[in-house]
């Protein structure tokens, strides 16, 4: 029984959080640094962008996250910090300041940077930030979700409870950014919070394994960011027993851990940048779950069907060509194609072949919001779903100038 | 010495060719059907899309050039016959309408259809315009050029004379299409002849060696179509001696060949669907030819980088990013990247790290028609190029609505 709640990252126990504009970001509206603290030690886990390119705070993170614990998290926006020979230093520099100011051991904060590549970030404002951003700590996930926004339109924040050990345990996370496979300037940023009591190594293992079905099959524009970045600290204060092996409590932690991995990359690709439209891919039927994977993937990935899915044109041509170069191992002869919608569901493909259908119709079904594209593959075991969004002349407005 | 001549695929010796409008397309003004014949039987070769989905006149191709020789090709704009349940029987019926109207064996002509996937394509229009289309044969390379096109802006043609064997060889090609990646209605088509007289095995060796570093290290949007084809026919007729095996003679085809498909690998990028910029990436130093490749293309391919140039940004984190998440095996702290067009060499670049550099030099170098992305990645010996195009708003104007 999993539960939505309100609260974000600070709904399970021992979370405050806050977001502030410190001036990294040029425009005073714009929040542009972010904290979250735990009052305990947690055991925390991480992945990362697989870009041979990794941001500086990457490397800091990953260094601070060796001994399975951590109790805060400081990111700011406006600048990746990426690229730059003193990166380091300044990623050091921001966990340095979080101890200097909330009396948090440096070695137990993360950090994350996301923003243009290739520009200096200087600790100057992020240091006469501080003050204001530890004393505002509290009830502030939405204000820290605000502070890690770029190119996003609205906020990302979740909240589950959910029983593990006989005890009601909560989990949250904020995200920004518009896909794992990403804009280098819209890293996808992610950080979750729970107070389940689990072992670093159980957390790490649930947090390998989500990805794959989660936020690896989630692209905006295929361009994998130098930045990405998914932590999990695990306060333990809800006081089940602690998860140390698989089991019951494994999954049931598992499966809430699941419900705010995909409502984010829902709500990450929906809001993909200049984006009217959120693709849902199913592959169902195929041979292995692999080549599910590969297959839903490929489909939300095609620039030509996402532009026809922005024009509302039913072109399936488009998703067989994409399930054809898309390396899963596939029978051509035996794929079944509908796109749906709240609008309805339209048949445009059978074993291969076209079906007629009402143009009408069909326009009807593609103008929603959300657009599902289901593929039955065959009789195989394998089924996965992929995230993706339409493209659309915004998107083209959006990276065609985005450092001016 | 390779000269650039006039003439297209009428410029060897022996060929002649036409193209008309017969009816497949509603647009009058548009020529749709095409037919190049040999006055000779020809050594032929070809390469085909690697996608699970393929054309149906792929298949009669395939089965008609398996005894290495060929005499004609027809092909069709505006229908490109895949996905029907009745394709191969259309494709070998407009092989056998050659042999009524025009005397050639069906088996020896090659065919091809290019247009939107899943609609029935019917013989009645080619049947009509066949006495036209055979009439009409003779120095009609631009003919059948235009009527290869879909959403081309332009006609692609080519010629060149060499010498082999110490006879004066010519080679011709027309073209289609905006990319071997690229999308299922603009599937890439590419016919070659010579009168270079060569063996099928050399010519099919020669084909298949030179696509790696031609049409495969093109793209306009990773889509790879399902009815790619790029067929070669040599007549003969030069007289020089039979090229059987590998040497000076079979190396000088090799060079004359190359320089007809990057000549038109270059004009397909440059006329890609909605762009303004020709991009061209060469990645010079880096440990294997392979690494080079990979490393090339995925920086033509990034959405995130053609944006930029369209918007004439100099973005430079957006290739190392993609020169990042490539696959390749490169040191990152050794990359130079320098942006460079006929307005001058802007470097953006240096081990890894930017260099500064004025907005104003940027955006005129960005300016230009044909931007040039210039890599170093180390001391290695490996070395490619690849091309592209910029993404822009009318990319998606044209996928958004291509069926209607």
């Amino acid at each position: 029984m999993i539960k939505k709640i309100p609260g974000g990252v600070c709904a399970p126990k021992g979370f405050r959080a806050n977001g502030v504009h410190c001036g990294i970001r040029k425009n005073k509206e714009k929040k542009d640094l972010a904290l979250i603290v735990s009052d305990v030690r947690c055991a925390a886990a991480g992945v990362y962008t697989t870009n041979l390119v990794k941001g500086a705070p990457i490397l800091v993170t990953k260094a601070h996250l060796a001994d399975g614990h951590a109790r805060a998290v400081i990111v700011n926006s406006g600048n990746a910090n990426t690229c730059n020979a003193d990166g380091i230093e300044i990623a050091e520099g921001m966990c340095a300041l979080v101890e200097r100011f909330a009396g948090i051991p440096a070695v137990d904060v993360l950090v994350a940077s996301t923003g243009v590549i290739g520009q200096k970030l200087s600790l100057e404002p992020i240091e006469g930030g501080m003050e204001a951003l530890v004393k505002g700590l509290g009830d502030g996930s939405s204000a820290a979700a605000e502070a890690i926004m770029t190119t996003d339109t609205y906020k990302k924040e979740v909240s589950f409870a959910f029983e593990a050990g006989g005890k009601t345990c909560r989990i949250g996370a904020i995200a920004k950014g518009v896909g794992m496979i990403c804009p280098n300037m819209a890293t996808m940023l992610c950080f979750v919070t729970t107070d389940a009591a689990i072992s670093p190594e159980m957390l790490q293992r649930a947090l390998s394994e989500d990805v794959k079905t989660s936020f690896n099959m989630l692209s905006v524009d295929r361009d994998t960011s130098t930045n990405d970045t998914l932590c999990i600290m695990a306060s333990g204060l809800a006081g089940n027993r602690e998860i140390t092996a698989a089991g019951a409590d494994y999954n049931a932690f598992k499966r809430a851990l699941h419900k705010v991995t995909v409502a984010l990359c829902r709500m990450l690709a929906a809001d993909g940048e200049g984006a009217t439209k959120l693709l849902e891919c199913t592959v169902k039927g195929a041979r292995t779950r692999k080549d599910a994977r590969i297959a839903a993937k490929a489909v939300v990935c095609s620039d030509l069907l996402k532009a026809a899915m922005f024009g509302a044109d039913a072109n399936w041509g488009r998703v067989l060509c994409a399930l054809g170069y898309s390396g899963a191992n596939l029978d051509i002869d035996k794929i079944d194609v509908d796109f749906r919608s709240k609008a309805g569901i339209l048949p445009v493909c059978r074993e291969g072949a076209g079906v007629e259908f009402s143009e009408e119709f069909a326009k009807k079904v593609l103008s929603e919001k959300e657009i599902d594209i289901d593929v039955r593959a065959g009789d195989g075991r394998g089924s996965a779903t992929a995230w993706g969004c339409d493209l659309t002349y915004d998107y083209v407005k959006i990276n065609g100038d985005y450092r001016t």
